[in-house]
């Protein structure tokens, strides 16, 4: 196996410009690429595939990489096993897993990833990486006809982890850590919790935790702890 | 079509006990009846069915009526269709149609409910007497076989509807607003989005809006509105 992903939990941290706090580290990631193939399906806020491509287009143009859509690509598989790097982008998880199998690409991404091509996955991106989507923050929206992902880890990930602040509001719903209990109640597929501006870093067998805080590993309903940046989570999951 | 139900937002106001601000308006809807059956099949924080049944018990003591969790008949269906009233608490949406799916309650329910025995929903009890359960808040936990809930309403239900608060909190992923806007772009079926505390009391062809906060009616991308308290939502949804 071969990997050079980075998954973070969100594009964009609070107060901060789109995929700007993740620069210095994308150039490196990607500096062997000239274009990157961007997947819009998650549709963030039902924005158009062009609208959402024109964003990451432009974050990109600023470290010299070209970005081309999926959809301007006739036969998409092809352009997947072309494609040089890969970067699918955040929104509803519902709607990018579902677009995914109706095309049938998890195949051909999955294989792609494990060879090596540079990945970069935010938020719902990021979910499809982990063996199913039940722990993604989204809206069903739509209908899928499974929640099987891509598989890349062994772990499940949840993006845009929140810590519980009881004092701030009133109600918010259950907090993320009872939703993620709950998870553990049915499932026996750890998570990783990301944090915003948490990413991990997975170079083939160095699938490092980065960024500003610790991550939030939710094993099993006996094992939920704090993972420090720097961890090794391969290391963590190593049977 | 007859109609007796209380469509709750929630059973726990912030601050209150189980159910208490309802108190009254169960009296009222409940009056007729000894025994109410409990549906506990979303198990809240994964609690046992045994668990969430004493929880109802011990409120609906309260006010002299007797409960029997679903789970200690033998046969499900037929405690359905014998039951004097029903209660479908809160909790996991998902694991709550799944279990429906998997006992095969729809039918049975949707007749009971719509021959005029007393119901009360409160959260995901509230979700399936929508059209589907597309707009849930909770987490995909669990796979569902289909996405379609009872349909006694022309409408799907959003409880525990939340205003953004972009002051308060420095991100807290999208908005309920942001989300609700999303599944529009997606679907046609409209959206009465209930705030803590609110709730509908649909009595036949008068389908009340209650409570403390006015509702928000996602009816599509073009229409969006508040419906004051005391708006009769059967009106507003007559063709």
């Amino acid at each position: 196996m071969q990997l050079k992903t980075i998954i973070a939990s969100t594009s964009t941290i609070y107060g901060g410009k789109y995929l700007e706090y993740l620069k210095e580290e994308l150039s490196e990631h990607f500096k062997e690429i000239e274009t990157l193939l961007f997947i819009p399906y998650a549709r963030p806020s039902g924005m158009t595939y062009d609208e959402c491509t024109e964003t990451a287009r432009q974050f990109f143009q600023s470290i010299g990489i070209k970005v081309k859509g999926i959809h301007e690509y006739g036969d998409v598989k092809k352009a997947i096993e072309n494609a040089q790097g890969i970067f699918t982008g955040g929104g509803n998880t519902f709607v990018l897993v579902k677009t995914i199998y109706e095309k049938d690409l998890w195949k051909v991404i999955r294989k792609k990833i494990l060879s090596g091509t540079p990945y970069l996955g935010t938020s719902a991106g990021s979910n499809i990486t982990g063996q199913n989507m039940k722990t993604t923050n989204d809206m069903p929206i739509v209908e899928v006809p499974s929640y099987q992902t891509l598989g890349i880890f062994p772990f499940n990930i949840n993006p845009h982890y929140l810590d519980p602040k009881p004092d701030l509001l009133q109600h918010m719903g259950e907090t993320r850590d009872i939703r993620l209990k709950e998870y553990l109640h049915f499932n026996d597929i750890p998570v990783v919790a990301l944090r915003e501006g948490s990413y991990i870093h997975a170079i083939d067998k160095n699938w490092i935790l980065k960024g500003k805080f610790p991550a939030r590993l939710y094993f099993d309903l006996n094992t939920i702890k704090e993972i420090e940046t720097g961890t090794n989570l391969y290391q963590l999951f190593k049977k």
